[in-house]
């Protein structure tokens, strides 16, 4: 155990996703020899998360206004949504510049063995979203494992009788991936998905 | 890229060791998810480190007061002095509890690809330490590797004219070890340092 604040530090640096005490002690010796100057901006920054940052009122992605940037944007298509998880979700398909429409965080996946069901999510404010008649196709882009199928197959039901255009994002061989290390529920759906080839 | 205070605390946290992008990006959402309480907490903590730690005047271990928690332990003996690199090393060696003497921190190792030389470590207050007579035995504790051995074997030529008793951690295998995992390194030590079994 360290003296006063050093500890107090290490504690409070576990606390965080992915430090162990290693890495705290680690971290808390960077913070002890770094220049007062950088710790007192990553203090005030820390705050400033806290103070300035909150979620878009209509996509709950992260804005540092009323409306986020994306929502913000009159070029953006209004009438596709593309539904995703979190909001580094938006910013991993908004690096593919393939898509030109709006986004939905839903804040999370169904997943009933940490009791989030889909009255946790923004489901409701996606629903209410789709009342309003602007949106005509629907891309469901949660995360490709067993929570986020679960959660796309509960959209898609829930959505049906509205009679919009529905869509998953493909699942298959990564590109620049080797065929002979896919596992083989990827190859699999892979295989499923095959596409005809045009030539 | 994230709006405004995001994208500045993930850049910021980005420059803390062992944090990349990926977990500076997990942090950050971490904490624009927190309790409001516990950032600030956080925040303050890391200044705090910053206003009230500070290291020893005579062993530069970390310290609250002018001395640290050993310096100021009358009950330890005096006339012995562990070198160690870091004041995590300190730590590590209270926790055997077999240590009773006091400890001198050199800040880290002579490694002349970093460019840290004797001149940078704390070693002129060691020989100040030595130079008032009290200390008559010295255990080398630095880290077992390249850096580690030289400082080691860089100390024990420059205290070598004052007669204390030098002497450096044994190498060899870990307790609890597996012999056959052992690398060749190690294991020649291991040899080299055996022990007579006094049965």
């Amino acid at each position: 155990m360290y003296e006063g604040a050093v500890q107090d530090l290490i504690d409070e640096l576990g606390l965080l996703p992915g430090i162990g005490p290693k890495s705290a002690q680690r971290i808390a010796f960077h913070v002890l020899g770094a220049d007062s100057a950088d710790v007192t901006r990553l203090a005030q920054t820390l705050q400033r998360v806290k103070e300035q940052v909150r979620f878009c009122r209509i996509c709950f992605n992260v804005a540092s206004e009323e409306l986020c940037r994306v929502c913000r944007d009159a070029r953006r298509n209004e009438s596709v949504i593309c539904v995703v998880e979190e909001p580094k979700d938006v910013i991993a398909i908004e690096k593919t510049r393939e898509f030109r429409g709006k986004y939905h965080v839903l804040g999370g996946a169904i997943n009933p063995l940490d009791g989030v069901g889909p009255d946790n999510l923004r489901i409701r404010e996606l629903m209410q979203r789709l009342a309003e008649g602007t949106v005509t196709e629907l891309i469901i882009a949660t995360d490709p494992n067993t929570e986020g199928e679960a959660t796309a197959t509960y959209l898609a039901l829930l959505v049906k009788p509205m009679g919009l255009t529905v869509s998953r994002l493909a699942s298959g061989l990564p590109v620049g991936g080797d065929l002979e290390f896919a596992d083989e529920v990827t190859l699999g759906r892979a295989f499923e998905g095959r596409r005809t080839l045009d030539v």
